[in-house]
This record gives structure tokens, sequence and C-alpha cells, in this order.
């Protein structure tokens, strides 16, 4: 089985490709052969180089979606996305990678098809930025997606297209529209969701974090873990029993920050709990206000999906999975 | 003021035409200018040269879309698409169309709003075919569209464009999501819904129509002239009181096919109910069948928008308006 991972230099691509390497297999095949492709090289993990390669692609430039297929992956995780700040700063660029890259990935797969009834499994990150407030709380998953945001647009346009194209055959895909990872790993950034992460990951290790949010805001989470075992139980599924509507909300947890903190002090205790710095900002705040606070994920349930049941849960996963297993 | 209408030549591109001539206002001020455009050459409508033009254009061929917004048009109405049918057996050119062309020309009005700030209203016609099957009756204003069709698709991806770009100031658009249109003037044709406006067009002519499903068929229906009325008031509105979620289901009457039967009996007797010749067809059933039997459109209505309340004045409008008036 060749397994193609678009955006493999990006955080839950690296997770992945580890994931796939350990694991040896996916759907129930061995991976044989592992194309990791970014617009930067991803890592090349070490002591696989015969059947793991690397590759720098812009999937909106012509010729670069038609090479990538060339090889005719079995399996490919679409995870490659300008991230929503980024595409609501730079409008061209934004549709450009999001909506023009994932195009050009679809038609490469089309033609491929049209010459060799080549359909892969397509496995496509989305998101819950598809969702524009007012939003009733779960979100049911027949709800519309207005999304108020370039990036939740050109998530949605992606939906609706990898629904088209699995209906008429050309791939076989299926969306997932993943929580608000947390906590993610690695440095404090400027998005606007970072100290959903930071007021965790910085007391963890001692350091001082922002939180610029009341207690009471409340968030739908996942742990980056989660997040690649719903992708590899999505390169698994049978398409049958997902039906034409291909893209599945995934499960998370519904928790405030006031739960989070509350997790955090029982972990790591009230001196983690300290480094916690209130700084309320408007703006953040303003933003905030208009995501979701959980979604419906029952067709997802039933179907394999599961993530976190608390927030301790998903501290310990950090703590284990980035901390060498103890504070 | 302006005006420009993308898809001029069709039915309610011409009809939409006739109704600003002899208005010779729109939102408020005089129409001094009228851009017919086509990918065909739109009928010239007589004695008006001076303020009328028409120009055969395409919309996805690069230029053209920017060469229409040169004269910035403070109202574009854009009705140009492949038809459900085509686009459904003709895949690329309904993306090309439906899709490239209504970015194109989204993208020619940022242009020159870059440059002028120019931010004219977009009116755009959307479709009951952006929801598929399974549908709740009537459909809420906020389900999820999950379309069926590349048609359908093309549509809600047309919507998360006009949403996005309104957002972004480029334009001040306004979508609405058209019931199906009857009755339709003109001859009987090959699309699914044809029988809809046939039953009771040919009979009201003296002539035999097909009736391949059975009457217990609900579907959702709106005149020609309510048509272009919603047209005209979506090109009036003040987009503040429509708000972020800029595309609006249009009111309707929700009627069985017996209802359609009995109003034709009550305009024009048992005679013409008997120009319908029954002949059951599996494969119109089956489509039709995943058809929205009726929206909410609570929004719209709360906006001015109306439409007909009893297939009786349907048949009147048609009698009035492609009849001469009389039977």
């Amino acid at each position: 089985m060749h397994v193609l991972i678009l955006g493999a230099a990006g955080m839950i691509g690296r997770k992945l490709t580890a994931r796939l390497i350990a694991d040896g297999h996916l759907a129930g095949g061995a991976v044989e052969r592992l194309t990791l492709a970014d617009v930067v090289l991803p890592p090349q993990p070490a002591g696989d180089a015969g059947r793991i390669e690397s590759v720098v692609t812009d999937l909106a430039v012509p010729g670069g979606a038609e090479r990538l297929v060339e090889g005719q992956p079995d399996v490919i995780f679409h995870l490659a996305a300008v991230v929503s700040g980024e595409a609501e700063t730079e409008f061209q660029k934004g549709y450009r990678v999001n909506l023009d890259g994932t195009r050009a990935l679809f038609e490469a797969v089309r033609a491929a098809h049209t010459v060799s009834s080549y359909q892969p499994r397509l496995v496509f990150t989305s998101s819950i930025a598809v969702y524009g407030a007012p939003l009733p709380n779960p979100i049911p998953e027949d709800f519309h997606e207005t999304p108020l945001t370039s990036y939740g647009t050109q998530k949605a346009i992606g939906e609706l297209l990898l629904a088209d194209y699995s209906r008429r055959g050309f791939l076989d895909g299926i969306g997932i529209r993943l929580p608000t990872i947390c906590i993610r790993p690695g440095r404090p950034n400027k998005a606007a969701s970072g100290f959903f992460s930071s007021i965790l990951r910085e007391p963890l290790i001692g350091q001082e974090a922002v939180l610029p949010v009341p207690e009471t805001v409340r968030h739908w989470h996942a742990s980056p873990r989660s997040a690649v075992e719903f992708l590899v139980r999505a390169a698994e599924l049978d398409g049958r029993e997902v039906g034409p509507r291909r893209t599945l909300s995934m499960p998370g947890l519904s928790a405030t920050v006031g739960e989070q903190i509350d997790a955090l002090r029982r972990v790591a205790g009230e001196r983690a709990v300290r480094l916690i710095r209130r700084e309320p900002d408007e703006s953040i705040m303003r933003i905030v206000d208009t995501w979701a606070p959980a979604l419906e994920a029952t067709r997802a349930v039933r179907l394999g999906f599961a993530a976190e049941s608390s927030f301790d849960e998903i501290i310990r996963v950090h703590i284990e999975d980035e901390l060498g297993g103890s504070l």
C-alpha cells in the first residue's frame, strides 16, 4: 500500500507519519511506500529511506498535483492548508492554497481515474470553522455551514467538492471536521485560539501563560493523538457506511476554560495553576465568542470515532507524548 | 444607474430585462444604462438602443469578467448558469461555467474594488438543488446543504463565495434560493422537472401532456413573475437587514401534482385535465423523490418577498403573461 500525506511537515502530519511508521500498516494493508509532501521539506524519518520519500510541492502550481498522484497512492491524507489567521490576512493566498490547491488535487485524481479507474481513499481535514455564529449548543449534524472566515469558507467548499467527486466515483472521500487540537505542542503562538493550549502547556513545564478570556468560555477540544486516530479511522472506513454526506463531525470534549484549569490543578497542582496570568483581551474575546462550544457527532461515534472524555485525559496524553511520560 | 444582467438571454433574464425597461427604475434610481450579457447574444429590446447594450461573453474566459465589470455597474444580476441536467452530463463544463465563471466575476469585482472602492449590489440566483435527500418537510432555514448533483454543489459553493466576498466588503451580495419556476413558458423539454410545467401549459392550449409521476408528488413552486419580483426585491434590500448569511430561501407554493391538476380543472375545465396522459416513469420518479417538498422562508418573508398562494394564481399569471390574458 502506498500512502501520501499532504501537509506532512505540519504538527498533525508529522504525528501521522510517526504513527504509520510505528504501525507499519493501514486499513488492513502493509504500508510499503509513504510519500511525505509539503511546501517545505517534511523531516525524513530515520532509517526508512527505502520506502519513504519526502517531496517539496505546491498543489496550486500547474503540474504539482499531477506529479503527486502519478504514483497512484492508495490512501491520500490531505491536511495541507493555509491556517485560519493567515487565510484572513492573505485573501489570495488562502484561496490559492485552500481552494485551488484542493481542487487541483481532486482534478489530478479525476484525470487519473479517467484513464485507469484509479479511485483512492482521500481523507480531507475540515474544521469547526465551517460554522459561523449565532450557533446552537451543541451544533446539530444537519446545521448549515455559514462560516465567518475565509478559511472556514474554503473548508466548507472543500467538503462540497469532496462529496461531489465522491458521488461521481472519481475518488472515495471522507472529510473529518476536527475540533480545536489541544494541547498543541510547541511554542506559544499568536493564533486567537493559542491560549487554550498555552494555559496548560506552559504551566506543565513551569512557565507562565496568559489567559485572555473569562473561565466561562466553552469550546470543543481533542488531543493531537485523537486527531491522528481520527485520520487512521477515516482511512479504514467503509465508504458505503458513510453514505453521500461524506464529511463527519468528529467527537470532542466540550469544556470551559475553568474546567481546563481544574484538570491542570488535579494533574499538576496549585503551583502550576498559579502560573496562569489573567490578561483580558477584548479582541480575542470577540473572536472566541463566535466559535463552536460543542458539536453533535452521532454519526462519527457510530462509525467508531472517539475522543477524550476529560481534560485530565488530554493533559495525560500531552505528558505521555510530549514530556516523556512524567512531569 | 447602470444595471448588468448576466444570463440575459435566458427565460428569467429576458423577463427581468422587460421588467426593468417597463419600470425605468430600480432600487430608487433611474435605470440609465442596461448591459445584457450571455453566451449567446441576448435579444436587443426595441427602441432602447441608446441605453441598452447586448454583449456576448463567457465569464470563465480570461478577461471576460473584467470587461463586464469595467463599466462599474451599480447592480449586477448573476443568473448565468449551465443548468442541472447539463452540469451532470458535462462535468467539466458545469464547473467551468458555474464555479469558475462565478468566481471570475467576483474576482473582477474585487479587483475593481481594490482600486476604486467599487462595491456593487450583486444578486446571485441559487437553487433548491443545494439541498439533498433525505430532506425534512419543510426544510428549515438552518438546514445543511448536501447537494446530490454537481449543479447543486456549484450553487452551494457560489453561496459560500458570495457570503465571504460580501463579508470582506468586496461586493454587496444577496443570494436567492429560487423554487422550481412554474409555469415555464416555451416548449416541453427533457428536464426531469419539465412535467410540472408541461401538465398545465400544454392542456391550457389544447395539447396533450405526459405525467410521469403519481399525483401525490409534492414540490415547491413559484411563477416566472414571482422570480422576477424576487430579483428586483433583492436588488433593493438593505444589506444590513440581511446580515452575514447572505442567501435567502425564497417563498414558494408547496403543492402536490394532484393540487396542480385540481387548479387546472377550476381554471380550464375537465376537457383540459383530460389532456394529461399518465405514463409512469421510474427513473424520473427516483429523481423527483430526492427533491424539496417545501422550504421555510421566514427571513425572506420578513424582508418583503412573496410568492403565489395557490396554483389557480400561478395559472392565471401564465394566462396573463404568456397567453394574452385569456384562454
